[in-house]
């Protein structure tokens, strides 16, 4: 059995008693078999000693039960690692960042409290999942709709505090930044509720959210300030109709262009999520394609065109989604062909899908691509596994690598470049090449990312850690984080935000030591370390 | 002269000469005819020993400067109170919650970094105001449109900073939600930069708004957690046309239905900023009138039908404003007015203006409402002083004072129908009646508001204080509190947002005294007092 650091024995069975006490015995998990079901399936550190490992697990049953949790572990210094439903895949799943810590494990608490569509927003608990929610919402025929990540097993709360994303209309993507109205847990077992909920009584909760004073929500996703036991969620009314249309551009030197026009639109707000894509480039999946166009180096824009011009098909093009009455979605697309053809010549233009909204249940299931129409599903594993590259030797996991880059082409030709780099060097072939496409998850960024295999084999592992950091080193050499990263990473990843000798981190710290003197809420978490535990830093 | 509290004549001597050493001579205040241009001009402490007066004045050029004022104000334990350009006139001016603080003025600090119209953003100066950006942002004819509160010489980081709010589409009229990106010189004076500017040698400071791990943004806005030297501003492109329309909805139980419509265009992201009004509940404007309808107490629903049809004018309208292409504008329209016809007998509607966009420059003048086409005047004083309430006797300022409701028919009526209690029990004519109608700077939330005059004269401000006071507590009595005050409220403000015994406030408290041990940077604002000075809470 795993123990909390500087835990004997002893005391740690006398801890797991007061939490006997606090939950049942049914609800705490002290096995061996029972832990195991917390370790992160996708782990890059599979089987090795520096694998995160929880020493236990606690699950729950509402806020009070968690407050008396949180003050036993204060009274026993022992770490708690809060997760939602424990999904979370790529990114640590249910794992703590430091082994030993006692998982606090949130799924009990799945009430959904209020879902409203006059005003347009949830009130969950972490426990729910999008499937619960989308359920909630379908039987009662509610006019909203939810804005999903891929798998649909995921919690809203774990999603967001996670700073996960989605693929409708920009605001809704960004799922923290579309959560209105938290109730947290302090590390010292305090209940606050923030925005208008701070409010007694208020019925504004979900409506406005920041009261009065400072913010302090940002805190508590990607790390340690506490344990969020409800949050609010935005929704986006239920559009009349979903339509989508695909414009394409001739040359590879139409990327800046059109991406201009893109941000014009995104930032406008008159799409949802454009794709970006190459139909000239599409061949280069192939890695032996890929090779060869990059046998010298990354080719010259003259050799560029020669390709594009070589495989007669479009550079470039963006698929658009529409959301909206069907008058507006029609106009929309109609002033997007407009203004496309007056800034390119060669510019084409194709009209998709056309769904009335919401679409009938019997059609669902022959959906292709449900999940822009926030409709949860678990499809996305069948698509992962029909990626040609995994044919011959499909991985136990991945652990996806993200660049942020700036919206522009020169940001997303160099973030590809540099991650093609960084896998010839470790003799790799190269999963990014000159026709590498942005994704919009944000949006107001660009994510050029790549899926970086992992194993049960620690050999393999180690070379893949090997190259998951390389590419961290490169993209920051020119100037780019990544957004989100598995447990492995956290403090690599971090320690790429060093301006001013990480003068944010050692901020972050110092607030962290302010509300948690001891460190008990998930020390280590996105590079936060407790004062008593600094030296741990990866 | 004012000194700083525990401070000898003797040691702030030496301060000020050591804050010359660091700025010059040229840039320290400290006589009482400098001292007296920070003073809040609309204060409802106006010359009272309560009022809140400043000690002295520094004004640095550059961030450098900032970090040495800050070090040494840490040496002598000597508040700051930092400030943009000094506005925000009737939420407490240049003036410091404590009396006794340093000003700390950041005019001169007054660079456009950028304005990019490819990736739309602004990366502004504290110093730098709405009048500034946009003569830089028209001067280059570049392609983006500015939301502005009123007036325009206030500052985009001072606004933000102090929650303010615009008019034109909603993700962009909440200021601080659009920032997007910080540089900061913490209490102890290191420069942190937030959100993807912590990766050195970042082009993505304005695109990407996390970073990796807990955004501490939100801290930095209605409070005293650091000094904001940079701010990145999301900017909207310039929209190719400009559309109104204006709907009426014949019954006084329309509101509710009314409501909710908005709210599913609003939360569609189809229409800019709406304005409520109620032709019917116009005459109620003049307080006679208004006490006639109030004569014995609330109306009911029949009697406000029967008012209404009396008036013979439709009891609610809303007016849309719309930003974009002209087919979608139009399209739009056309979609607003058929699910308003679906939903409503006796509905009309009413097309209003339209402009291509931007207006020409000779166009500008004659333009009736600046504000929502983004571009800054001062012609809100000219507004301010044609009320009719004033004509008699024009006050020197005003404290305004804003309920957030939720957004529904019974959140409005409730706001409006206990602050007209306060009104009444305070013997003050009511200001707000059955026909009032909410504000929607706030995308989500309604603000019903009152203006309370303030003087020049301290018997009046008594009773002008108490009245802002009893306000607050029965909007409070019914879940409501407010967004943003003058620094005379700012404790009891807070104090309605007490959720769990305080819970909120204290959190802040312990975060603040984690990164600002001295307490030094602007005690006392919106309720966060350090450590050292908590019994100052009013």
């Amino acid at each position: 059995m795993a123990l909390p650091p500087n835990i004997s024995e002893t005391e740690f069975a006398s801890a797991l008693n007061e939490f006997v006490g606090a939950v049942g015995p049914d609800w705490v998990f002290s096995s061996d078999a029972d832990v195991a079901l917390y370790r992160d399936s996708y782990s890059p550190l599979w089987g090795e000693e520096e694998e995160r490992i929880a020493s236990a697990a606690v699950a729950p049953a509402n806020v009070e039960e968690v407050q008396q949790i949180v003050r036993i572990a204060n009274r026993y210094r022992i770490p708690l690692y809060p997760i939602s439903t424990g999904r979370n895949l790529t990114y640590g799943g249910a794992a703590p960042n430091l082994s030993g810590s006692v998982v606090l494990d949130l799924k009990r608490m799945n009430r959904i409290i209020e879902v409203n569509d006059k005003r347009n927003y949830a009130l969950v608990e972490p426990g729910v999942s999008y499937f619960d929610l989308y359920n909630y919402i379908t039987e009662r025929g509610l006019k909203v709709m939810l804005d999903i990540p891929d798998p649909g097993w995921g919690s809203p709360i774990g999603n967001s505090l996670d700073h996960g994303v989605g693929y409708t209309v920009g605001p809704y993507r960004d799922h923290f930044g579309s959560h209105i109205g938290l109730e947290i847990v302090s590390a010292e077992g305090e209940l606050i509720r923030t925005g208008a909920g701070a409010v007694p009584g208020s019925d504004a909760w979900q409506d406005f959210h920041y009261g009065v004073g400072p913010s302090i929500d940002g805190l508590f996703a990607q790390s340690n300030f506490g344990i969020v036991t409800k949050m609010g969620v935005k929704l986006m009314p239920m559009p009349e109709t979903f339509m989508t249309g695909t414009v394409t551009v001739p040359r590879y030197q139409d990327l800046q262009a059109m991406i201009e026009e893109v941000n014009y639109l995104e930032d406008s707000l008159l799409v949802g999520m454009p794709w970006y894509g190459s139909p000239a480039g599409r061949g280069l999946f192939d890695p032996a394609t890929n090779a060869d166009l990059m046998q010298n180096g990354w080719p010259s824009v003259e050799q560029l065109e020669e390709f594009v011009s070589a495989q007669n098909k479009p550079a470039w093009s963006v698929t658009f989604q529409f959301y909206g009455p069907e008058e507006v979605v029609r106009a929309t697309w109609t002033a997007v062909q407009r203004r496309f053809r007056d800034k390119f010549s060669g510019a084409a233009f194709e009209e998709e899908d056309f769904y009335n909204l919401p679409i009938p249940d019997e059609d669902i299931p022959a959906l292709p691509d449900k999940v822009r129409l926030g409709i949860p599903s678990l499809e996305i594993f069948h698509i992962v596994n029909r990626n040609p590259m995994n044919d011959n030797d499909p991985p136990d996991g991945h652990a996806d690598m993200f660049a942020m880059a700036p919206r522009t082409a020169e940001g997303v030709h160099t973030a590809a470049r540099v991650i093609a780099e960084a896998f010839q060097e470790l003799d790799f072939p190269a999963a990014t090449h000159p026709f590498s496409t942005p994704v919009t998850y944000y949006s107001r960024a660009f994510i050029v990312g790549v899926v970086v295999p992992t194993w049960r084999d620690p050999a393999k592992n180690a070379a893949m850690r090997a190259l998951y950091e390389r590419c961290l080193d490169k993209i920051a050499e020119q100037g780019m984080g990544t957004y989100r990263t598995n447990l492995a990473f956290q403090d690599h990843a971090v320690s790429k935000y060093s301006f001013n000798d990480n003068a944010l981190l050692k901020f972050q710290e110092k607030l962290k030591d302010g509300i948690d003197p001891n460190g008990i809420i998930s020390p280590g978490r996105y590079g936060i370390w407790p004062a008593n535990m600094r030296n741990n830093r990866g």
